[in-house]
């Protein structure tokens, strides 16, 4: 049996006449696109075109929702109650599944943007809210969670269908967190080390600290950033990395955690 | 056979800290609501409220996009091209439908909203553009449309299930265009004679015309106004009329027209 | 020596099609008008019409900045680095500025709007920041402050021209902080209630906790609510109050802390 | 006399995470420089951050207003009523001037931006709110208008200071309108073919069409474009031409027209 993993990138993140990224090269590359919703970027034009690229490309399309943040990107907290943020969900994804259909594909995944994302990892009731709302409108939905935050126990609690992440430019602590930024290393610049280091934890079932410390968990896709100027590089390395080392780059089945 | 016919509003218009309309007591007149979709008024939160009381009340759920100006409610004319119109609609549909089945009910019905319902009425390929997006989505959705204008004739032309309005509070010309609100009698505030017009008009089964002018046409649902001080007045009053002269009150079908 | 106070509200929060409160009464009651900028609340047909009003009714104008965010009235705490949060405050004054000078007004003051208030009372290097960028623009802006708080201590350490603030309606502990609103007895809803507390205080020149505690501080300026069903009668209870005690109601000099 | 000549160019219209156009470079070849007030692009940030650029490299500050539609960088067209206008324009120019102000400058001319400049363009009316409102605000404020339009008609009939603008990269129709951009040739895309045509209009005082007719004019500044791939380079071959020939870049004085 062949080991695979699915490799996911955020997209879509152009809006109105500013670009972002280059989602044409990253879909050449990656098998899960994360295609915001037009709260903290996008729009519907981006959303249609994105989704379009997507099905051609044979990538899955995953809803990507965040705090309606324009100008902060989704990246400052936002303290909302919980039924707000249920529907703030709720109405993205919704958004999301309407221009996939549109565009011949359909929602496979959603996974939480910036500082969203961040606080849910911090609070299961934010999580456990934010994917109740979303398995409501699609109880197939797969949620995609950071391995071992409690995005990840809030999956595991609803019993729905999941894919656990990893960061494959992030360096990780002995607790499975991320090193924070402010440390030398915490971001990996280099195409071959985030190659090698994704293929060694990929291998090893296992979150692999700074310190050597091995952390199994489940690994279902790897997260490629898009937005740094090394973004496709990265990428493309950790691509050919797992290729050439006999890991098959496919999409998540998405089974109960 | 009872002669019914629908009675339809806009509702969900309230926006963050601000209220318009009293939905409430309209959900207990109508039989469809048009709910704002958080473009040009209504937000996640009091998308799912309305949604919530619609159903409980037994009212159809439709979805009304309009321009993305909540400064403006829409009613400001906004050139798009048809692709952006397109998106624009899907988006604002998708949105709906997963609020609405958040609160365990379901869009039935699409009807667009202030200046992009204006410019979509003297305009085919506009009308075509935000319907063919639709219809996309969901094809059992039911367009409702402006009775004698492009947008009837871009329903006609799609075969689409259809609802046919007329209003409750408007004046018209001879040739089935809306006097302008700037001409007297364009706009009627009186509950007893907006009920007694209306009844007319129903059982004529035809527009008629301030001059007296009869104008046959299918006469599925009427547009009764929320956000005037009168506006559950008249509605009330309409409602009560029809049921007096025997009209039932009922959801439509949405056959082709 | 005739003892004086200023009388403030929040104005101009309506927006686009949505009301909001009561300026015109309100006017007629205050001295002072906070006026919203435009990005929690307010437009700027809204500013040039509530400041054109202020201004024929004799009520010092304020700029009454808060977060960029219309859904949730500013009241959702929204984290910014303090640069951001300077140009956010200068962007809102000038804006202010201009509008007030485009209807033959000025603006005498600049009072900070819900979460933007709240962190900054509690944290000194972020009012320091918004006053910062306020005085910058106008040294001689008179910056209003609620007594007791780490605002106070900021316009303090500044040396700006200030006004200090208590609340008609609200409920002090003996730390001279607010009464927590899930406590009973946090908010004065009784107008005369209010006005009778409002009165002793100025005549004590104290804040007078729950307890009766006496906590002295400087009395510049009473804030009145305009957006709850009662502001109106309780800011003409507050007022009538006043006056009959021989209390003269005049808009405040600004003297430094 | 040496024959002078501005140079401007639209900056400051980054948003957010969004960079666009390459303001730095831009800075050093121009003389004046038109920044985005935040509605159409830019942001307070990005405001703070070109002006002191500006200001630095001694390059002009002027307000560059446009319709708040950010999606469609207000080149979409927004009907609104006259006074609704006056008191958009007003309230970005206040915004530009506090930033600028807090950055130690200050705003010394106003365009219209996309659209709106389009639509003042063809019509005197609006083209007088706008530059009335402006105006009020500074009545020393240099209005920038586009030669030969309503624009400048208006600015004649206020008799307030002006700056005539020619654009470097745009061909002329014989009557003074620029060619639609769906002919051929009506975008200059060479360098060299631009700084030999605004060279050629600038010692001749006149605008002079594709067919060689001249249409006497004065010219006080000329617009270089931020946004196209080849911006800098034409705005480089635009000014070295102009020297080589003794044209001296200097902003303009903005006297009435």
């Amino acid at each position: 049996m062949t080991l695979t993993v699915d490799l996911n990138a955020d997209m879509g993140e152009s809006f109105g006449p500013w670009g972002m990224g280059d989602d044409a090269a990253l879909l050449q590359v990656v098998s899960s696109a994360n295609v915001a919703c037009g709260m903290h970027a996008g729009d519907w034009d981006t959303m249609a075109q994105t989704m379009r690229l997507a099905r051609e490309n044979g990538v899955g399309i995953g809803a990507h929702p965040g705090f309606a943040d324009l100008q902060g990107f989704g990246r400052r907290k936002l303290h909302m109650p919980l039924n707000s943020l249920a529907n703030l969900v709720a109405y993205q994804l919704g958004a999301a599944q309407a221009m996939a259909q549109g565009q011949g594909g359909r929602v496979r995944h959603l996974k939480l943007h910036g500082a969203l994302a961040n606080m849910a990892a911090e609070d299961k009731q934010m999580a456990l809210a934010c994917y109740r709302a979303a398995l409501a409108i699609d109880p197939q939905l797969i949620i995609m969670v950071l391995a071992g935050t409690q995005q990840q126990a809030a999956a595991h609690e609803l019993g729905c269908r999941t894919a656990c992440e990893l960061f494959a430019d992030r360096a990780y602590n002995d607790d499975a967190t991320l090193v924070d930024r402010s440390q030398p290393g915490a971001v990996i610049h280099d195409p071959e080390a985030a190659a090698a280091r994704v293929l060694q934890m990929v291998q090893a079932g296992a979150i692999i600290s700074e310190t050597g410390k091995h952390i199994p968990t489940r690994i279902d896709t790897i997260c490629l950033h898009g937005d740094t100027p090394t973004a496709v590089q990265i990428a493309r390395a950790v691509r050919t990395g797992l290729e050439r080392a006999g890991v098959g780059i496919k999409v998540f089945e998405g089974t109960p955690i």
